[in-house]
């Protein structure tokens, strides 16, 4: 499969099966993720892979405690969207997955947040090529992860991707996109 | 090639030949930017391709005088980095590559700026599969782009990514890359 193909089938999944992942896949998902280009080849990046059940409901409670609290604020068209998209506070693909990669990001390297999302790109991509699915979940509040895992607090968690096999059916002719000619001007 | 190998073997290039190349070669690399996964499918970005040569000179004299008032306040380690990638503030890859893909983000939809790193991240890799070269240049100062280029205001420029066949021998060997067990804790 082309690399065009494979990002044009990629979908963001919710659910996902209970079947466990070897540590070798995660290493495989880091691997390439380490490829990615970043400010000044500072590699500002840091990954925690988590499979322990205890430790996934905790983040889960503390997650859906953030989204909550969001969720009661959150107004207007944004408020519009996540009911469009059915988003609510529950986040079971927190505890569903068998490893959740929590991506942090050494905050003070030269363009250290355009460099990790770079590198979660690759992560993404790379989760799809070897069969399996994920999600970039931006919890609205992250600070406590620092703490809950034990990471430097030089570093800023920016995402938790949860990764296993999809448990939901995915339309792939479901998702609105743009076109190319809406997107993109040409000056010759 | 699998995704993986193509991510290893992709290296940011800064000397371009004169080549040029196509305008559905362009539209190929935007779909496949276009394919990035966005908060809540915003989809916040655009994209201005050019190949004018009057417009690339004026883009790179624009640069290359914010980036010798950037080089002469550098300081410390940040300083030493540049000069050991060799970094002047010269850039002459904004006029020899035959293309320069504009990225611009719209800066009031939700995660912007993390949604348009990832589609530069699928852009970069889409380019690499194609046999062509580019590099995420991020210019000190890029707000004369909005209107040197006629981009409304809500939306910011974040990245020039000029495209084209590299004209500098690429040794794989080279990167200094951190290993894998020294960017990954599991916790299981």
């Amino acid at each position: 499969m082309t690399i065009a193909e494979l990002m044009k089938k990629r979908r963001t999944i919710r659910r996902y099966g209970t079947s466990t992942i070897s540590r070798q896949l995660i290493n495989r998902i880091v691997e390439a993720a380490s490829y990615a280009p970043s400010g000044l080849n500072r590699q500002p990046w840091f990954f925690v892979a988590l499979s322990n059940s205890d430790l996934k409901e905790r983040i889960r409670e503390k997650c859906e405690g953030c989204e909550r609290r969001f969720h009661k604020q959150v107004k207007g068209s944004f408020k519009e969207s996540l009911s469009f998209f059915g988003l609510s506070p529950a986040k079971s693909f927190l505890t569903e997955a068998p490893y959740l990669i929590v991506v942090f990001a050494k905050k003070d390297e030269p363009y250290w947040r355009e460099s990790v999302w770079i590198s979660i790109g690759y992560a993404i991509l790379r989760i799809e090529e070897e069969g399996l699915a994920s999600l970039t979940y931006t919890p609205p509040k992250m600070s406590f992860l620092n703490e809950m895992l034990k990471v430097s607090k030089s570093y800023e968690a920016v995402a938790i991707l949860p990764v296993g096999y999809a448990d939901e059916e995915v339309d792939l002719g479901k998702r609105r996109r743009k076109s190319t000619h809406q997107l993109l001007k040409f000056i010759d």
